[in-house]
């Protein structure tokens, strides 16, 4: 990605040269996202084009010198199948990344696929050879899971799951999900995994909602083919008149807050996941939305290691209930990279993959 | 206060037939707050009137056929002071009680000086004698505790304190409390008594800023003789450029909203306990107020008979420090009860107190 | 139950005359569990014998004078299929229910089937009815459950959801269970549902092995067959050379606490759950068991309502998994009752189930 | 210290080559601790003898290549009086830095004046010059504090702060101390400033006890002239027949145990926190001490740098109530280490300062 707003180019790289710790991949495939997207409009500041795209990718290990076992303790070879967390150099000296506990608001943070110029080396997916600097961590995809499966999930996979983490839902806690995007069906179909004795879904197209409902969504309901009042009803019918234990907005509009308020029970909790950017201002009553409903709105920046281990763990376990690999509309060559993008902006896939 | 907008008149009214578990009360001080004021107005929907306002109270035993300790096992007898928690006939019955474990979301609490009609007995503080039900939680006035700091702290002393509670702030954390009212005064003491490092508030006029220095506020800044920017520097100068851990919200303007949102540091909490009436609705981004901020926003609705124990027992502990009497600014006899309302509603004095 | 050591007799008792709010029930089915067979022994004290045991059970309401919804609001009539909380008359008054909110520890408690005389009317489940005394929270039977599944469960169902809910495992975590009895059993099958990557049981006989995994044990050790080595050698082989983030305690056995604190990870919790009795001490290590280890050992007394209520929930979302009936060794008419207390006390049935 | 049980030595090494990213301070103070004891006893495992001993220590900044700031933020520059956390390389790549997210279980950790040998440096705090080495988190003493009260509580404060932070008394609670050396004065200190309604402490000699109620313990009994009889009547008198809320092991000896677990009340907390060291085993019954009195037992291992971080900046708002330079009995220079070392070992000081 040369620049903002020009056409994705295939460019030739040198190999590069692999300092102890560090590992070198073969690329099995990239995600392409909504993210992508936002690189391509140049809506994120401070990025260094030309930069090489995917965050989330999953690899074959090349070469690892000196790397004998991944984060959890697995045993590494050539020939395994890993991925890892794009997010690194977090500094571990900072204010929230020790004093509070909080790295996911690490000012220092870095981002395979972002925040990395090509001159800097081979740190995005979108390429034959992915390159991770000693410190990058690496997980060893669990026997069960594919490849497809983990990037069909993708950012969105790991979002879901840290949403969900973020709300600590009861054993037994209603959960309703605003969105059928990956975020939304990740949060969706952790939140069942995690115990909730229902989910609902809020959302579209109806092909999403289908892969809601195979991914453990007890009623999901097409945003645009129903009322809010149709809704309301509904999940007040289903939660004894008292609307659900937890929401977790995963819709990225505006207008889901106050809905998403609305249907929260009284001293419920609300995740807000999806405002991953700006996309204007609601308005809120303190008093009815907040105070009164003695209500517990949960913002959740990022994912942490943690997330991306923990979700990969528990789908190992659950791995045919929930086809991940289904989220996937499309693969494409790294030729085919602007045709992908076009296709995620575009909605005509919810999720595309770079397979190089 | 025989019915909205009419004056407060005395009545006089039937011995009461003590029940088997009852206490009988000589009143020893009453609190009128704002939520007299309401009253007054007819701003509260469901009052019975003619009621008996009063719903913080003091008073000594006469009677307690039946009842020989308070719920911490404190043994009493007449001639003890006693408070009481006012909120009671929580049904201990309904999702909320039970299953969610939030009473204070209780549909079906009553409150002494709110929802008893004159008719249904001596169920309000601004009266002689006081009579509780059965069931309703005695608490013995801690020794080293005074009847005028309970009721100077008031209602606003339970629910600051609960406010701080929710909150849970970690050992050494900054709090700043917006408001200087008894909820924002009793909120900075507890902060401050609970182990934060730095407790900072805005508010006016200066001399209940002056009761918050007293009360252990490192750094109070008047409302209106400062402006945002200038808060917002030195609140960042103090807190190593992030903007504090934890604020508290005990204002009831809307405007505190945005301006506590953005003094608190990333990942930090917010309280919103002010907004205890509808004062109207605020832009809030969810964005940048709340996802990107990996904030945590909770609402504190009413309080539990917990926090008027912990809350009174740790005032026991620092009686010395919180000299809470010094928020009442005046006492009237019943018969200047109308006066006390007046002086209450146009912020004559941020506490009035009867003692028939 | 007359008597200690004396069979149980059929009494015939007088028509309970129903108080508003009070509910009648037609018994479909009670639970014989393991303090059936302590009661019998007399090795419980302050028990008013004679008494009708069965503490666990479900009916048919039969009347319900203003009773009109159970506690969370699904409306109930004759004829509907109900449990109830054994555990009722907490008193909402001490300082444990009210204070630290722990109400399993209120003195106060009574439980029906253990602590109320036989003169004090039909509190209890081995009888062709069941008189609940207003106050005695009922909670509909949800759809797709059957009465045997419930009391399959028994109170181990409500035992074993409430020693998950207390280690509150991550999502992901992996969870060892220590017993395969019925509270062993409701324990693996709810870490399972609530998120566990892995599920381990330690226990005998082999068919309540076979049990656990048809309830989602992933690998079960028998107590007898394995060494304590063979299981320490394949537990970290499984988890990275750690231990297991988190164990539940179900067996009873004193000998099961070492080994479980052994097999816990760094950090990991210990949830003792099984010791309901005093069957002796066992010797610990401060420094290399708890203070080293950085470990958390939580003791798990009793349920609240609430256990009861999200476990059944929960349960009906995936009541096809949780084949609980299967627990079930036989059913005994009232007339068989002393052959089924004997039958548990030999192990001979794993859960008897009198069917009035 | 060139070998166990040998005479420490001064020795006279070269200039240390400052990386970018290191300090260099000249000390100004550091501790001498019963961990030297036990390391001139050679009682530590993994030791490489020779070392510089002194894990816990102040200095000036002498020359600070590259580093601006401390970790919250504080501009740093030559001659700013600073402390470390001594636990560094902490790896943050394991499951216990990022997945359990608790990096004091870290096998990968290096500790100044512990894990270093003398051949690599300047790494610790017992010689006029200590090299931190880049990546050692520095804080700079907050105004207010003294290095003589910094090393007075030394690493007994944080660890003491870390035992309070990790039981998270609710504010109210009762909390009691076992042990009265330097971690059970300072989490008495720290109960006290965060929140408890009153402070035990239960240790010897005198005038340890002497000083915990300088530092706001309520009531302190004397280990040998009190009977464990008369210790418990009176805290039961003190809590309502109840028990403690919260229990600090701070003793080190295998008999605090049992009697800190009886006076704790049902469903309290126990944090054991004195037991460093393996000092022999203990009977626990698991029904009567964790199952039925539904108990909280904690380890609390190590300290983490927002323990250092949070203890120091609380105790800067509360300088002049914790002057905790009175726990320091006496002043050494270099060359009587050995002195030290034996006045700590035969308990004729609570602490001894090494000042180069």
């Amino acid at each position: 990605m040369v620049a903002p707003h020009s056409p994705v180019e295939i460019w030739e790289l040198d190999d590069p040269v692999l300092e102890p710790g560090s590992v070198l991949l073969e690329t099995v495939a990239s995600e392409v996202c909504g993210t992508d997207v936002h690189l391509f409009h140049g809506q994120l500041s401070g990025v260094p084009y030309p930069i090489i795209p995917g965050h989330v990718s999953v690899g074959k290990i090349l070469e690892a010198p000196g790397v004998e076992a991944d984060a959890l303790g697995n045993p590494l070879e050539p020939g395994d199948v890993v991925t890892f967390y794009d997010v690194h150099e977090t500094c571990w000296s900072c204010y929230h990344c020790l004093v509070a506990r909080q790295p996911n608001r690490c000012p220092s943070r870095k981002v395979y696929g972002i925040t990395y110029s090509v001159e800097e080396g081979l740190l995005g997916g979108w390429a034959e050879q992915i390159y991770l600097k000693p410190g990058v961590k690496v997980f060893k995809i669990p026997k069960g899971v594919t490849a497809d499966q983990v990037i069909g999930g993708g950012c969105g996979l790991f979002t879901g799951f840290a949403a969900v983490d973020r709300a600590r839902p009861e054993l037994g806690d209603t959960v309703l999900v605003q969105g059928a995007g990956p975020v939304g069906l990740s949060a969706a179909a952790f939140a069942g995994l995690g115990g909730a004795s229902a989910v609902f879904m809020i959302g579209a197209p109806e092909s999403r909602l289908e892969l809601g409902r195979s991914f453990g969504v007890d009623e999901a309901f097409h945003l645009d083919e129903t009322t809010p009042e149709e809704r309301k009803d509904r999940i007040l019918e289903k939660t004894g008149g008292r609307g659900v234990d937890v929401v977790i907005e995963a819709a990225g509009h505006s207008s889901a807050v106050p809905e998403g308020l609305d249907l929260m029970r009284d001293g419920g909790k609300y995740v807000i996941v999806g405002h991953y950017s700006d996309v204007g201002s609601i308005p809120v009553n303190p008093h009815l939305d907040i105070n009164r409903k003695h209500a517990e709105v949960l913002g959740q920046w990022g994912t942490g290691f943690h997330h991306l281990t923990r979700a990969l763990t528990l789908l190992a376990r659950h791995s045919e209930k929930l086809p991940l690999q289904n989220i996937v509309g499309k693969k494409y060559s790294l030729d085919e990279a602007n045709e992908a993008l076009a296709d995620v902006e575009h909605l005509r896939v919810t999720k595309a993959l770079i397979t190089p």
